[in-house]
């Protein structure tokens, strides 16, 4: 079971076709669901988070652009020692802004996907991707080639 | 001037509508050309990209998954630097099955988006989007907000 809690509406058409691809292809190999916050400011999106988190039995991951970056070999590696651990993962995605204090404090792990910047409604789309390939991996379906 | 030497055709719709969203946006600061090469082989894809750079006056990025990250920072001061220097840059990403090592040797840099993998697509239209965000920086616009 993966959970995606992203503050803010995918607004840009080509990158929410992009997400909903992934999406519908990642339901292929496990339940996905998204929860979206509107958009206000750090603290109140922070704290709509956390009370969505109250009591999760899951990895969470809190997307940081000064958080680890992994390989997605090793990004898979690590969803299914969580699947086994936990029975899930979540992943938060901030809005323009970022995440609060509060919300990195709460999260497992903070998770990178590149040195470089994305707008979040880019770090939305790549981070599916990248779950689809993480799971792709796993499954050895070809989609992902060295 | 940017030079963008890419093989293979984008064929994800919306990642194709991407990379010409930013390839539009990316007209307001500078001149932009993409090369599309006919996926083969890497040899062949390489001598065909060798045949391209003969004689140019430019700084050369191979996208390599093994390269360089940079943040979108240094990106973009390293964008400016080549212009300074050479006038020009190229990027040149490989098809499925990556560059052959002559055209890595030719490079000035290896150069990666992530440690996570991405599609050669996925690849064109995310280097499109920092190229942007790169030249949004050094003109303080605004896309770029930390």
């Amino acid at each position: 079971m993966i959970k995606i809690i992203a503050v803010g509406k995918m607004k840009n058409k080509a990158l929410a076709e992009l997400a909903q691809e992934y999406q519908k292809r990642l339901s292929k190999y496990d339940k996905l669901e998204i929860v979206e916050i509107k958009d206000s400011d750090a603290r109140r999106e922070g704290e709509k988070i956390l009370e969505i988190l109250k009591g999760a039995k899951a990895k969470i991951y809190a997307m940081a652009e000064e958080g680890k970056c992994r390989s997605s070999e090793d990004f898979s590696k690590t969803l299914e020692e969580d699947l086994a651990k936990f029975g899930a993962s979540v992943f938060i995605i901030g809005g323009p802004y970022g995440l609060s204090g509060e919300v990195k404090s709460r999260a497992n792990e903070l998770l990178s996907l590149s040195p470089m910047t994305f707008t979040h409604e880019w770090a939305r789309a790549i981070l599916l991707e990248q779950i689809y390939r993480a799971k792709s991996i796993s499954a050895c379906s070809g989609y992902h080639h060295k």
